[in-house]
């Protein structure tokens, strides 16, 4: 189960023929109430897409009765015309649902710079509209039919007090710093206004999808929306509420970190006693953006150098510390003691999927973490054969 | 011809063993004057290699007899011991040349984390020395003494108005934003004093080794040294002497670029019509880092959408202009125009070394460019493999 697990939601997915290869490609997702309320966190790519454009719209209005979702396609870089593509797709399922257009979320991942074929997204629309259902099937092909070049779906479903969550998620390339081609969509059925809703989304995002750094590269589509039914009755305090979403959320962002682009280790890069967060998460951010230190991992090499190399790259403005003191522990073997050889670094095993880098600054209290991937064959194979 | 090309030089390299596959490994570079004028752009990685630490010291002193170079080993992260090797290096070179230890640069690239083999580099100091001497063989050598990853090695040689310039480089991988293991040291007979050297090298390097940027790591060891003996008896003026090194650093640069790691295409980031030209040089290094351009050109395709997704990123606050506005060109053909699809893609082709993306923003009269290279099998592959 995953985006009907709350009370209040159906949702269907279909192949609308957008996709070669005929898999399910359109997904709908219904908010059958009591309330419609919603709140979401787009790309701050200037270049965005025109189903982002239209989100922050409905956005805006603070009500959300639907979204519609497709793959194939971005409908990016498409102008005027795009928008009139997300617009037609929105008055479409408004049509059918009997609700206005402007409470019509949309949203869009795939090839940048081409429009929609609107012809099979109208029937697809359609189609998708006349299964609306609810439980695992139904989840199970609207979590398929958001995919792209991911290897399997990501889902989650969990309780808190009574309420609710359910989410879906995509994105198995261009995950990055302020989140990237990334859609993930979270259902609840707590009882919650659309303002609150997006207090607590805001910093739950911040502390899951946004910590999250596969390639680096920012994509024009990204989009985390909540919906919220009310439908349980429950009430969640703001607290309890943003610890529910910063939970869900990070289920879903562990496992799109998981399918990460032909990655082989997913890679945490936690970064302790730093003056302050934003440091702790600077130097995070940027050992995980290092080419270098990502293929020396994709070798199950332990190269610390190469890691105290990028840790150097980040200006002292931005995070104080002093290179001497610096530790870095890989995989619990601390290779590097006060910026030079520390234990021998064929004490390391680097075999199991997850790799965990250590930095200790000793710079302060603060700490921060980025999840990333290792650069491999891969990744240059998807990426340099899939257009997208 | 490269170092001894202008008058008062010789140099010589040897095998010290530090190598395994038995290749030259350590090179020397002595002025004979009669200026023994200097000039130097080191990294500004704050994690820096003991040799840095050295230079800095040497050029403050205004004066530089010689400067001895090895490969194998990068002496970074050594602490004070690695610092004492690297005094070492620069006292038994003025022992042996007769001039004061403060008066010799040493530089150092190769694997981090691991101390010189000190009794090879003493004796292949001295047999380096024995050697010493002006001419085509012994430029050759020393040009291929510093080369790690490099598949050949860099040179140049060039007049200018009867002063000489004679250049070798290496870095076949992290070519930088503030340089970035590359090592680059340049002649010139011309009579220059070393203020006047440091005030014409750092907008020649600004303009052309700071605009190469590989894979966006910067190294511990990046260095640049111009020696000036003054023996051509030859005055430039400041403007002739900045356009001189801007010239022969150009011409290393280039070369760099086209032997980087594993690399297939040097792709040329143009960004015209831009706001300044720090506006320009950020879209330029924005799109050069982006792993997803940069795998799409190893696959010969034409990807506009990442280019203009990556132009995105840059924060407005540093290139203001309208997305709505941005024309791409690929190779001549511009296949994004005002941010939407322009001519045919298929029209590009993209089989030739050279890329060239140009970046047309609308937003004023300054341009600027970055030199990249895609990102390859081959990139992973040394990578992945070799410890550096």
């Amino acid at each position: 189960m995953s985006v009907t697990y709350p009370k209040g939601f159906r949702t269907n997915g279909v192949s609308a023929g957008l996709r070669r290869n005929g898999n399910p490609d359109l997904a709908l997702i219904v908010n059958d109430g009591p309330l419609q309320a919603a709140a979401g966190v787009l790309t701050s790519n200037r270049v965005f897409a025109a189903p982002v454009a239209w989100c922050r719209e409905v956005l805006a209005g603070g009500t959300a009765h639907a979204v519609v979702v497709n793959s194939a396609c971005a409908n990016a870089c498409t102008g005027p015309a795009g928008l009139a593509d997300a617009k037609a797709e929105a008055a479409l399922v408004a049509e059918l649902e009997g609700c206005p257009q402007g409470e019509v979320l949309v949203s869009s991942t795939g090839i940048i710079g081409q429009r929609l074929e609107m012809d099979k997204m109208t029937a697809g629309i359609r189609a998708a509209h006349a299964g609306l259902a609810t439980g695992a099937d139904a989840d199970d092909v609207a979590s398929r039919s958001i995919m792209t070049t991911d290897t399997h779906p990501k889902t989650t479903a969990q309780e808190f007090d009574g309420a609710r969550f359910g989410g879906i998620a995509k994105g198995a390339g261009m995950l990055a710093p302020q989140l990237a081609t990334m859609l993930v969509f979270i259902t609840t059925d707590a009882v919650v206004e659309s303002a609150d809703l997006q207090k607590a989304l805001a910093p739950a995002a911040d502390v899951t999808f946004s910590r999250v750094d596969s390639d680096a590269c920012m994509s024009t589509n990204d989009t985390v929306i909540v919906l919220a039914s009310g439908a349980s009755g429950v009430t969640l305090s703001p607290e309890r509420l943003q610890e529910a979403l910063t939970a869900v959320s990070a289920d879903l962002a562990r496992q799109l970190v998981g399918d990460a682009e032909g990655s082989h280790h997913d890679v945490l890069v936690q970064v302790n006693r730093a003056s302050s967060t934003q440091a702790a998460v600077a130097v995070a951010r940027e050992v995980s953006r290092s080419n270098l230190v990502k293929t020396a991992i994709a070798g199950n090499d332990p190269n610390w150098g190469r890691i105290l190399s990028a840790v150097g790259c980040v200006p002292a403005s931005v995070a104080p510390f002093d290179p001497d003191q610096v530790d870095v522990r890989l995989n619990g073997v601390t290779i590097c003691r006060g910026g030079m050889i520390g234990e021998d670094r064929s004490l390391v095993d680097m075999t199991g999927r997850e790799v965990h880098i250590e930095i200790d600054l000793a710079a302060g209290d603060a700490s921060g973490h980025i999840w990333t991937n290792d650069l491999t064959h891969e990744y240059v194979e998807e990426n340099s054969a899939y257009t997208s």
